[in-house]
Formats: C-alpha cells, structure tokens, sequence
C-alpha cells in the first residue's frame, strides 16, 4: 500500500497542530502521537475530479451496502443536482478487529486529547453529553455512544466547525441489521450530524466496518444537505444554510463541502488505522 | 529527487482544469499538457509549519541573493511582525539553461493557452499589455518582458485572483546587476505585483535562475504587503486590503496569504522543470 504524505495543511490547522502537541503532553496515550498525514496512492484519483453525481448511492438505497463485494464508487464527491453533496470514503484496517473499532467511538470522546491522537492538526475538542455512560460498568461498546451526542471542535479543510453528532442504531437510517452478520459487519458508527450555530440537521453520516481477509475496513457514506425536513423549504437551501455557517458563501458550495468531507475522512481514518491495534492493546483492556 | 503527488485541488481549480484541457486542443504545443502536479520530497517540511519571521530576508537586504550558496532558509513561509508576509521558495531546473529561462517568460505570455501549460488547474489567462515585443524582431528575450506588464488571472489557493505583474530591471530593486555574472545568475524575472481590483502595489516577486552542476535553480522571494506607500497608512492596511480582495478576512491573513504563494510557486516551477528544456527545443528556435 503506497502511503503518499499530505501536502496541503490550511494554515489555521497548522498552529492548532502546535496547540494539540503542547495540550498533550504527560498524558499516559501521548506516545500515539503522530503528526505525520498521508492517503493511499489508489485514492487520489478520487481527490483530483469529483465523480458522477449518477453514481451516487441514493439514501433509500442504503441497504445497498450490505450487499457483497463493493460500488461502482467507494471513494468519490459530488454535488447532486439539489445542490446537496455526496460522499464515499473506504479506509483500509489491516491487522484491526471490530472490537478495536467499536470500542475507539467511545473510548476517543472521554477527553479532547484522545480525539487529537485522531487527527492531530484539525481535531480540537470533543464532550460527549453522556459522560456516566463512558465509565458505566457492563456496557457494551456500542451502549457507550449509539444514543448519545458528542460535541466536536474541528477543521474540516480551512474551516473551523462546531458540530453536534448524534449516533443512532443503523436501523434508524433504515440500514438492515439483520444481514450485518452475513454481510460480515463488525462495527459501525452511523450518525445525524448538524451544526451547533444552526438549527439543522446538516448531514447523514454512515460508518461500517467490514471484516476483510487481512482486518477490516470501513466503508463511509455522507449525505450532505439533504434532511427530508428542510428539502421542505427549497432544495438549495440546506447547502446555503450549510455554507453560511461555514463561512464559505460561494459557488459550487455542495462540491466544496463534500471535497472537504472527503479528504478529511480519508485523512483521519488512515491515521487511525496505523495506531488503532497499538492504542487498543494498551489501553482497551 | 523524490515526487510527491500533490494531494489537495480546489473545487474551482478541478473545474478549470477541465476548461483548460479543452481550450488547448489543437494548439501545436498540446503535448505538453500535463495535469500531473507534485512536490519535492524535501520541500515537506517547509509547507507543514511557518519559518520563523526572524529567519526572513530582509528586502534591503536583497543582494544576499548573489552571495555563494545557500541562506538558512530557501524555502519557507511566514507571516511578519507587521502583518505583511515573507516567502522563499528554491525550485531545481535540472536540464536547463539560462536561455530556455529567459525564452519562457516571455512566450509563454503570448497565449492563455501556453500559460495553462505552467499550471494546468490554476491558471486562467494572461495578456501582455505590450504585444508588439513579443514578436518584434532583433529583441533579446528580456527586452520582451522586461518593463511589460502582464495581466494574469489565476487561482491563488481557492482564491481567484485578478494580478497585474509589471516586470523590472533588477536593478530597480536594488539588485547589483555587476554581480551577476560571478555569482551564475542566468536569468532574471523581478516584478511589482499588485491586483487589478485594488489600487496598491500587493507585493514584490525576485525569481533569480543561477547556473548548477547539472542545469540551474530559481530561487524566488516575495515580500507581499511590504509596499513603503502603503506602509505609512498603517502596517496593517497592505494585508487587510489584499486579505478584502481575496474574499478570506481572517485571522493570520498574512499566513495564509504567504503559504498559498509558497505551494503555488513549488507546484508551478516544479512542474515547468519537467517540460522547459523540451517545449524550448520544440518552438524556442
């Protein structure tokens, strides 16, 4: 697998980057530290052009991703002809195990400094509004986050977000966890995500972690802008509400958005997926 | 010399790579149209994190550019004490010559078409506001450009931007042109740049080609928002100004500013080495 470095660093994230490493240091994880950024050779085509907007897997055929094998387009970005954007981002974890995945979604949100290991130049901070479940003996993993809201501080590309992402059980996106089993899902991180500074429900996000010959690997769909209750109010107005907040106002804001997605999910799950074993060895006991 | 793939497009820019390829189809020198970008391996560090200020090359003391060897920072961004922004930016020609140097600056300018060809994403167009020069007989190729000003617009980052760049003698900058020789520089293109939507002069722009053991070097400074006229109405007026025109009116406007400038010269110089020496054997006769 050719890790290519990253070569672009907005330079807000730089001086957050110094910021993060100060605020870490002597806690028992700083050791995970790694400031070093890179994407897989094979996704770069996806980052240089957006893909068809055809081809983009629709919400209600979610289920889609259970089925065998991969899409027609498993990293790619879009602005769909509503002006919403879409996302696909597949990141590789070899030598992890759905244990390790499931258990990183809460194991991260106890303290900002765990969510900096992730991606140490844009993640700022993160609170999750159930902290008694973080500490709660006999849950299980997923009992630690699916339900709860975690606050996240980060850049998404040159843009500094407050956003609010509320996990959910994927049957409430519609995703049928009755075949997880046989579609060999281990793990999944499936969320409404919306702007703390606007009342809306800016984004659908799905996470599931597959196993594979050599670990897992998960398989990320984001629709951006596309919340049934405000396509109400006219199709363009949830990338506009969307793109005011981000301080961007300009055109193309779906493409802009969804570029920006794209990248920093590449970016921060192949971070983790070179740490992800180690800290969870350590630390997951 | 290890390439590194350049791993970040703005939206804007992937939409005028698609323009650009189209409006080059059929010019005799299309074959050198090449939308592969990157990096130097060793340039990395210079865009992770800013130099320090104390580290820039202070304007007058530009003739330490015609010392033998090397400052302590060839490459590197920064944003000043007084808010204006400093950037040094080394870029290896090997195969080259001093003559190819001074042949491009001037007939790339001839078409927005050529121009594209520098950098396939990012540059729109250019007119020279002399065309007569460009094919007057008997001219040396920098009385082609010298004292000519081009119009160039071009995305700066994601930010487009309209760019008057009027070409001088360096000497005009205080160079010490009588040094030249001994100290190999072959080539020259010195300008004030200021943008055509704002009446200041933006910044000052030394690329200096100096002869190498296998080709040459450009060894560019620019100090943007440094303009003495300007600098009475306050140090902070230059960036702010500019940081208006370019629609970001942020913290770190000189930061941001200076680290666009640096990975927009590596990307455009490092991607001219690979195609200078063979377009000039094609149509430089």
């Amino acid at each position: 697998m050719d890790r290519i470095p990253v070569t672009y660093f907005p330079v807000a994230t730089q001086q957050q980057l110094r910021v993060n490493h100060e605020r870490i240091a002597g806690k028992p994880y700083a050791h995970y530290w790694d400031p070093t950024l890179w994407l897989r050779a094979e996704v770069l085509p996806a980052i240089e052009q957006p893909m068809e907007s055809e081809q983009a897997l629709r919400f209600d055929d979610i289920n889609a991703l259970l089925d065998s094998g991969y899409q027609a387009v498993e990293n790619g970005y879009c602005e769909m002809p509503d002006g919403s954007a879409y996302v696909a981002s597949l990141v590789p974890f070899p030598g992890c195990t759905g244990e390790m995945y499931r258990w990183w979604f809460w194991w991260h949100a106890k303290e900002s400094e765990r969510y900096t290991l992730w991606y140490p130049h844009n993640h700022i901070g993160v609170r999750c509004l159930s902290p008694e479940r973080l500490v709660q003996p006999g849950l299980s993993h997923e009992e630690r986050y699916v339900g709860t809201t975690h606050h996240v501080d980060e850049y998404i590309g040159p843009d500094r977000m407050k956003l609010a992402i509320h996990f959910l059980d994927p049957a409430e996106l519609g995703l049928d966890t009755a075949r997880f089993e046989a579609a060999g899902i281990v793990g999944h991180a499936c969320a409404r995500v919306s702007l703390r500074s606007e009342p809306i429900d800016a984004a659908t996000m799905v996470h599931l972690a597959r196993r594979t010959a050599d670990g897992i690997e998960q398989r990320s769909r984001y629709w951006i802008g596309h919340a049934p209750k405000l396509r109400v109010l006219g199709a363009r107005i949830p990338v506009d509400a969307l793109g005011t907040a981000l301080g961007i106002k300009r055109r193309m804001a779906g493409a802009r958005v969804g570029y920006e997605q794209l990248l920093h999910d590449q970016i921060e799950f192949s971070h983790l997926s070179t740490f992800l074993a180690d800290i969870h060895r350590e630390f997951g006991g």
